[in-house]
């Protein structure tokens, strides 16, 4: 099958797709242990988007694997997991953000954020600017205990790994190669994402 | 102190406040095990508001505890909790909703639901209905293994407990006493919440 998009992310950046139905979409760290910030809207009403935390209720888990699907607002599966080459992935962290950088790091307006990409990337689509974007984080790794305390560590995924989902309907993707050097997050080090849509 | 308001939430049924900065809310289960889905928003701008997974972001865990605040979506502390009789409370879960009774429950669009009672409550405060409530759960129990496999169970709550907060900037809150029957969420049966200002 002719591949329809291979697009590269550069660090630090993003972008937003369309995807048809049952296209399916492939999310590749280049270089390793370099998170992506996803979200995807239901194309024909973009009110109704991905929602981590109804994925959650609805799969009674906080990670999701393969034949899992990953659920709108409006309780619809969007994206089935086809192919996993990592199995840790997170649907807790909202998308990093200026407010993030000032309160956790004391850094400025000015850093690289997830948020500002994520909308700035959906916009040439005709969608407003979110308040919030509550992403799926695919390949952050997010260990917790049996008590609830979370910590972000380094991704297990290594350079060419890669999640592949079909979409199950038409959809506005928008990816975001997550900008924080400051956490392990992505390594210590930004690095691309490339996407490919067949 | 006098209390400023001392207001009874029908069991299946939603309220909203204005609430000052610095004044206490008290969350009271009347009859025990009953869950009220709680939100927030910054008075001044109500485009900022409780944010779940930023909270549990900041505090680095899924269960707040006494000293701990509810962060908005902006980042900033809404609510700190001051007395908690309990200790088992939820961010994670969406107010149900009717699509959610559909795919779950196979129950239809008439069933009351936490989402549409805290748009309902916020829209005289000048609040538009949101897409989406991610909700804060006061005396929803679930439990998690360290795998991240979640169930809900009966609450902890019994008749007369309560948690209260301060608010930590002036806002308008709005309370939802969860209809669910479906699940032990509610212990099998809708109960009254009082909520306490002063």
């Amino acid at each position: 099958m002719t591949l329809s998009i291979h697009q590269r992310i550069p660090a630090r950046t993003g972008a937003a797709f369309h995807v048809k139905r049952h296209q399916r979409i492939r999310v590749i760290d280049v270089s390793g242990e370099q998170v992506a910030d996803f979200t995807a809207f239901y194309a024909p009403n973009t009110e109704e988007r991905l929602d981590p935390l109804v994925t959650i209720d609805v799969l009674g888990h906080i990670q999701p694997k393969i034949g899992d699907a990953l659920y709108s607002n409006q309780y619809r599966p969007m994206l089935t997991f086809i192919r996993d080459d990592v199995g840790r992935h997170d649907l807790l962290y909202p998308a990093c953000r200026p407010e993030m950088y000032k309160l956790l790091y004391d850094k400025g307006d000015a850093h690289p954020n997830c948020y500002d990409n994520l909308n700035q990337a959906i916009q040439p689509f005709g969608i407003a600017p979110l308040t919030q974007h509550h992403s799926f984080n695919v390949f952050m790794n997010v260990q917790q205990t049996a008590q609830g305390a979370l910590q972000v560590v380094r991704p297990l995924s290594k350079a060419g790994d890669q999640l592949e989902m079909r979409a199950e309907m038409d959809l506005i993707i928008a990816i975001s190669a997550c900008p924080t050097l400051e956490s392990p997050c992505n390594g210590y080090h930004c690095t691309d994402i490339v996407i490919e849509i067949e």
